[in-house]
């Protein structure tokens, strides 16, 4: 059965793949408006891990107003929210028999809830998994620490493909560094640079 | 890293194992009151899965309590819900990094809410996985068609271990059947004859 798993070359969807490969044929598909390069970084960790790769592309328009959202709200969440269900969407309309992502118990955002779920599934006609959703922070890094060589950082230093950096590339554009400042707290990211 | 797994010989607890078998050293664990030879059941579908198996004895006085709010209730979940987090607390116990169960994403009993888990996961120094719950019913049926043999059947007739058998026996003792049927509509259970 086919898979495509939004991809954004971190630990938590380069783990989840490594779950979901026992079971699927799986392809690693990193959404991008086209604003940004970082589709490579999430390429090249794709790479590194011996997976299929792709890139969809989501609409414009969907980042414009992710953007509007975040400078009203002062923080990304809601934004960052919209944008990773528009992805879903995008990604459930390929052919494939299941799409999935790598969000964990203990992420505060995105969350996709059941009901979000079921409808994406009768709608397209394809499960969705999120097989870390019953993995705690601890067992992801304990896992990760097994399984992946890892790089981390601050997040504008780490390549990246998570839409962060798409975001603020429009935010810096419409508002310079402020703008990127005010809405996103300095924060760890990671990224893999292959298996252990 | 050594991790036990709530195991009734169902399907959903065989999926899981299959899904944590690429990250632990899985053993299938069986909680059991002594009530029943059920565990019997589990045992040879573990076998037949080649996982190791054990039982754990769970507390008489919990299933005491648990018949007590069924019969309250006129139906069984809040009596199984007590009995799951009893059982988890007592795998927790175990000389193990790991505990883990089959619940799933679209399951209405036993489910674990995020703030159990944490607490578990802290009071004994262990991580609570449920590898299911990022998985729906659709999802859950096509890999188990792709990786498992079941034989299913009405509920009292298929062997299998996960507390319903030994609750409708004290149920039984207590009352007759007439009892067990108050509190348990007839549905259909799955048993694991192997891997396909």
């Amino acid at each position: 059965m086919d898979l495509a798993l939004c991809y954004s070359g971190g630990k938590d969807s380069s783990l989840a793949a490594l779950v979901l490969d026992r079971f699927y044929d799986v392809t690693l598909v990193t959404a991008t408006f086209g604003l940004t390069d970082d589709h490579e970084h999430a390429q090249a960790a794709a790479e590194s891990l011996g997976f299929p790769f792709d890139t969809i592309e989501l609409d414009r328009v969907v980042a414009e107003e992710a953007v509007e959202t975040m400078r009203a709200d002062g923080f990304p969440r809601n934004g960052i929210q919209r944008v990773h269900e528009h992805a879903l969407e995008s990604m459930a309309e390929r052919d494939v028999d299941a799409v999935a992502d790598g969000t964990r118990r203990d992420d505060r955002v995105p969350t996709i809830s059941r009901a979000f779920a079921q409808s994406l599934e009768d709608r397209h006609g394809v499960d969705y998994l999120s097989p870390l959703s019953g993995f705690g922070r601890g067992a992801v890094d304990r896992l990760v620490d097994e399984t992946l060589e890892v790089e981390s950082g601050p997040s504008e230093e780490v390549p990246k493909a998570d839409y962060e950096g798409e975001l603020r590339a429009l935010l810096r554009e419409q508002g310079g560094e402020a703008a990127v400042g005010e809405v996103f707290p300095a924060h760890e990211q990671t990224y893999v640079r292959g298996r252990r």
